[in-house]
């Protein structure tokens, strides 16, 4: 088990001043060549040493034989090298007083070499230092512009600053969701990636992150989690604080296997993880998607209730969100006799006034603007789900300025639903670099309306 | 009820000798004009008839006062005028000769005028004229490159030539969809919108789209159908033929009052459509995105089983595959014996052989290459599911040729599950246009790879 100390050393990791690539190479598809380029060319500020005997100078910068050899101040270490090299080079670490060690390399306990994954706990716990992986990809900090992620900036995006923080055990299924997270502008705060877990696991992170400012919501993909009883207690107290967001990989026994086979954690059973999320009241995510489509309308306000009113231009849009409302338990409740007068009075006389409300295929933005803002007013409606088919003649620009200022009233969340090829895409990006939930389908979107709600209700019980 | 000949009769509408675009504008927000504009633009190759009281001449073609005064040959009219305008033109274009028309108008059934649509339907029989709409997008057949969707071609793509057809109540649900495989570069042998369905109504369709020659896959969305018997039978008798994938809009009784105030259409009972369904074999979509999802893979061969071989370079996407294997009732068999030696002599030492093949994230294409050779000559493997972080250093263009040469082969069914941002996302995109099915989560991959196991298993049962 981690200490304190260990935990809070993490922070050596996350805003180091001064990082050593040991295993740094000029071939370019080495792990090695690949962290030591992102850092330099994602700016980091403070000095990068790199660390490999076989070179004096790489990619402008000098090149250190050893750890040991180098003169500056180093917090982090992230090491790329094999894995019977890693002990004495982690030893070397707590010589020079770094504090945090990346262990990318993998060839531990996911092949059987338990043994050796033990002496990089010892060696950790002898230093208190911060250990993450080993067999992971790090992390990535949009703010300190550290980033070791061994895949290359022009494959995988790198999202900007943000209030999501990702923690995950697997490195591929993290990484592809930090870059759809890059590709949609929704920043993150931190991006975890802990593999093994030898040193420091998923509830230290999460207790990392349950103080950590720049944190607002949490994402967390686990295949396996060797202490239950840490973790269910973990996730019930930081999920007070911030909603935590949770996907299990590893359901199935055939699954499971595949699991300890990736990264030498047991997987256990699916029941007891349901259950301990259940007690914790985290958002569980079922599906890899899940996790990218749930974690963007918490940057909404906490709803009242779940009563949705749906605006549309496109009628067979507003059926098929209808459906999903209903499945998701959620409510379409007539418009209020108030609310339908002041439609009836804005909309064309062949429109029908009814939830979801379809203001036809020809309604402008003007439309728009001011049915959204009826039902911001409408105390009978707790959210809002504007449908758009961007594809519409009359439809431009101007939406997203209305969408945005209605966002930034925070009043009522509000969920946007544009369905299509690349021209829609375009906008969902858009909408989503200003903080509106955009979704390229009905049922996602409910869906992730649905966990946000069921947060807010378990959130403000009692007053509801 | 249609007749057969007015059934026929479609055939004027797909591939006219001759459109004629009512109520034609020179207004670029307006139906007629963004008709006009995609007809020349799209360069349909025969002539087109702009007819407007108020005009002379539109984009450089003579506009004409009336049908009537149209002296060239015209076998469809497309029109996009006010509904109350309809049956007399309707009249115009039975003593013309015209044998096919779209009415794109709205303000029918669907805001309670009965009576007109009623009028629509009567003249429709008088003259044996095939009639889609109204309150449609009407159709899209990009071989003959009529195109009467409203909406202009900047906002929604156009899909090449292909063998799916798509019927569609919803302009809106189906525009999104046709523009989603436009975007993917899949292609299309008929897109119909077919609205109110007052002449020709979806079990219509089918049955013109069953000996259509181009016509490989249907895609169906419907709200309501007006003769349930009807449409049984011929789902029945054109899903043994031609895979049809539906999805039923208006499950809920909230849902269904959109939908009647949508297209005029009862939606009816879902659980009487699912019966249906389950009678003819169809395969089911619940949500929109899945339409798009499921008829990607209709385009592989047959699987003559239920077991499926996984091969990835991202351990995790692994786990979450075999979780989704496992949950749609899939098999994830061992390798055999054999399989096993084959593998371990090209796969580096530190590699586990298992079913979940984790080739680790350093493979490069000719691995990829190797291994699924491998299992494509196992006889023990009915489909294979590549799974490729494009991100990882090692994998590049080459994996295109070598996914494309074993789809190719046709002999088992590929699926490729790419998850990321924009570079992965441009990589699924190529792949589909070269007609390997690529899937931006595992969840969504082996859905649809289920849906099409099980139809093959219906297909051909007493094989398995």
């Amino acid at each position: 088990m981690a200490t304190k100390k260990q935990i809070n050393n993490l922070k050596y990791i996350f805003e180091p001043n001064g990082v050593a690539v040991v295993g740094a190479s000029a071939t370019s598809t080495k792990v090695g060549a690949v962290v030591l380029k992102n850092l330099i060319d994602g700016r980091y500020e403070h000095p990068v040493y790199p660390v490999n005997p076989k070179y004096d100078e790489l990619m402008g910068v000098r090149c250190y034989k050893t750890l040991i050899e180098i003169k500056g101040h180093v917090d982090c270490a992230v090491i790329a090298t094999p894995a019977i090299t890693v002990p004495k080079l982690l030893e070397q670490c707590g010589k020079k007083g770094i504090r945090g060690v990346i262990i990318l390399s993998g060839g531990f306990g996911e092949v059987g070499n338990k043994e050796l994954e033990g002496q990089v706990k010892q060696i950790a716990a002898k230093y208190s230092m911060a250990v993450i992986g080993p067999n992971c990809l790090g992390i990535l900090n949009p703010y300190s512009r550290v980033d070791s992620i061994f895949l290359p900036m022009h494959k995988l995006a790198r999202p900007d600053e943000g209030g999501i923080a990702f923690v995950t055990q697997s490195g591929a299924a993290g990484s592809c969701i930090v870059d759809l997270v890059a590709t949609y502008r929704v920043g993150i705060s931190k991006f975890i990636s802990y593999g093994n877990a030898a040193v420091l696991d998923e509830s230290d992170m999460l207790e990392f992150l349950e103080k950590d400012k720049k944190t607002k919501q949490i994402l967390l993909y686990v295949e396996g989690v060797r202490d239950g009883r840490k973790f269910l207690n973990v996730l019930k107290r930081v999920n007070k604080k911030k909603p935590v967001i949770v996907l299990k990989a590893g359901k199935s026994e055939s699954a499971s296997k595949a699991a300890f086979s990736h990264t030498g954690n047991v997987a256990g059973s699916y029941l007891a993880y349901l259950s301990a999320f259940r007690q914790a009241k985290v958002i569980c995510a079922e599906k890899l998607e899940e996790l990218f489509e749930f974690v963007r309308i918490f940057g909404q306000p906490m709803p009242k209730g779940k009563r949705v009113g749906v605006i549309t231009n496109g009628g067979g849009l507003g059926v098929l969100t209808a459906d999903a409302i209903v499945e998701n338990a959620l409510e379409l409740p007539e418009f209020s006799v108030e609310t339908k007068k002041q439609l009836r009075a804005i909309l064309p006389e062949y429109a029908n006034i009814n939830n979801p409300l379809d203001i036809i295929a020809d309604a402008d933005c003007e439309t728009y603007d001011k049915t959204i803002d009826i039902l911001m007013k409408d105390p009978m409606i707790d959210s809002i789900v504007v449908i758009v088919l961007f594809q519409a003649p009359a439809v431009d620009d101007r939406i997203i300025n209305i969408l945005t200022d209605y966002i930034n009233q925070k009043t009522k969340p509000i969920v946007v639903i544009a369905v299509g090829g690349d021209y829609t895409r375009n906008y969902r990006k858009t909408l989503e670099g200003y903080g509106v939930p955009a979704y390229s389908s009905p049922s996602a979107a409910i869906k992730a309306l649905n966990k946000l709600v069921e947060y807010a209700h378990w959130k403000i019980k009692n007053k509801w």
